[in-house]
């Protein structure tokens, strides 16, 4: 699965992920109107507003990016229509050919992450048959486990040809409270990104990369710049470009010298762009033109700060 | 909510929580036939299978124990009906008067945890309706992503007068990874322990515990020794007893001298009790009543523990 998330960014020349984060706020009137008018304002009608707003902003961009990162929260605190909506959301976007990373951050016992792994990227028995539960083609996954959480997960990504991107660090403010805390002189992060290179070193495919990425925030440049040496094989997902402070120069360093190594995140800068001056001239009704804008945009910007070096 | 679990051991004289992690190969064929008979082979079908299996053991051990522990990593790996299993599960158990801990091991940055507190915990707004996701007592969290992955969670505890259960040293082989890395003398998990009575800090109720307990694995008792001192206004939930390894004699340290402040769990040690040697009198078809025999058992186990001291 890596080769083909790498070879959607060649093609694409837009190493970059749409985050469906779908929120409420974020959603045009007329699409939770309609929905609301049909499923009234029940839980039902809020995952079809989802449902609908997502599907306008794919249709919007699926030529133009290799993949995206609907991020399950967003759509779990609306109950099962919501995952619902996730669902659909998933299979829409595999249609469209796009790689689907299910922003899940799940990690468990041994036993219980063979669950989740099974749940989201493979097949769970059923007598004689067996069914994908969800069938993303990527998860994220959280380390704080150790080994046993971790493995479940990396084998069934070889059993299906899949991929895990796990945290190392994360892009929000207090991140830093326990992943950069040193240990025998080195944070704990890169104690994570050593174990990455272990838990992927025999899934590596022609692209070079292997089925375990790993998590590294936009608003952290410097860590970027040693975790990238640090695990050489595994691809980087960046997330906090945009709304959450990361800029096109400060992502230069998650990257390696051909261009390649990693996929940057943009949620609500692209999903919910005609919400913000720059593209508020799109208007509600435009609002997944606005989405297609900004990622014509971001894909400059990022090509702009890869050429500048 | 925290002070409505002690009440409940304190009447039941049972600290134990029953992990309902159904896995396919300990639900009686009985039941499975019935299931398959009515939905096929399908999603559906273990779904049914699943909560008809929960059912039983819910309605024979209601009366024994104050909580039940829903792994939803064992629902969520049917996909949508495996939801619907689970969140049919939490009403019933809710509906007979126990306390339901979703064992979901969330975190996620700010607005994101936001979302999974929301679902798990509280009311999403849809128009001028609010609704709950699943509605769950308490969830459990994950620690890595710091202070505003939690946070959240905490304030919709507060709201919501429920509580969460955060992972401080987990009961798998892997754990120490790097939950035992010492920072500045100190193992990881003290350092997450230390944050959990920062984050509990405003939410001690009559009780006298917070809102934010902890988790520290059965297999690690000198850890719930120094953990038990570190957190004393954190209820502590211990997993891990019998099929992982943990005794009875194991569980002293993490109860308090007046034997509260910790709450064990056992999963298949009791909803699959029917399969082992100690129960296997009962039968298939008895598995609820087996079940009902480990609660009784379990309960003696930790009583004669905490006497001997």
């Amino acid at each position: 699965m890596i080769n083909k998330l790498v070879a959607g960014i060649q093609k694409t020349n837009a190493p970059i992920v749409v985050g469906l984060d779908p929120m409420m706020k974020f959603i045009p009137e007329h699409i939770t109107k309609k929905a609301f008018a049909e499923y009234g304002e029940t839980l039902e009608g809020a995952a079809e507003a989802i449902w609908q707003y997502n599907k306008g902003i794919v249709d919007a961009i699926y030529d133009l990016v290799p993949a995206v990162k609907p991020q399950i929260a967003m759509y779990e605190q609306f109950g099962i229509p919501g995952l619902v909506a996730f669902d659909k959301t998933v299979k829409y976007c595999k249609e469209k050919g796009l790689v689907v990373i299910g922003d899940i951050k799940r990690g468990d016992i041994g036993s219980t992450s063979a669950a989740y792994a099974t749940g989201h990227l493979g097949k769970v028995q059923v007598g004689s048959n067996s069914f994908y539960g969800f069938d993303e083609d990527f998860v994220t996954v959280n380390p704080y486990l150790g080994s046993d959480g971790v493995k479940p997960f990396v084998d069934v990504c070889k059993e299906e040809d899949k991929g895990i991107i796990v945290l190392v660090k994360t892009s929000n403010p207090s991140s830093g409270e326990f992943q950069d805390r040193l240990i025998d002189g080195k944070p704990l992060y890169e104690w994570v990104g050593e174990k990455i290179n272990e838990w992927g070193a025999d899934t590596i495919d022609e692209s070079g990369y292997s089925a375990v990425g790993a998590v590294v925030g936009a608003t952290y440049p410097e860590v970027g710049k040693i975790m990238r040496k640090v695990m050489p094989k595994s691809y980087i997902l960046v997330p906090g470009y945009g709304a959450q402070g990361g800029k096109g120069a400060d992502l230069l360093h998650f990257f390696n010298e051909d261009g390649l190594g990693a996929i940057v995140n943009s949620s609500r800068g692209i999903i919910a762009a005609y919400q913000s001056p720059a593209y508020e001239k799109f208007g509600s009704q435009g609002y997944a033109d606005a989405s297609r804008q900004a990622v014509l945009d971001m894909r400059e910007d990022i090509a702009t700060a890869l050429a500048s070096r």
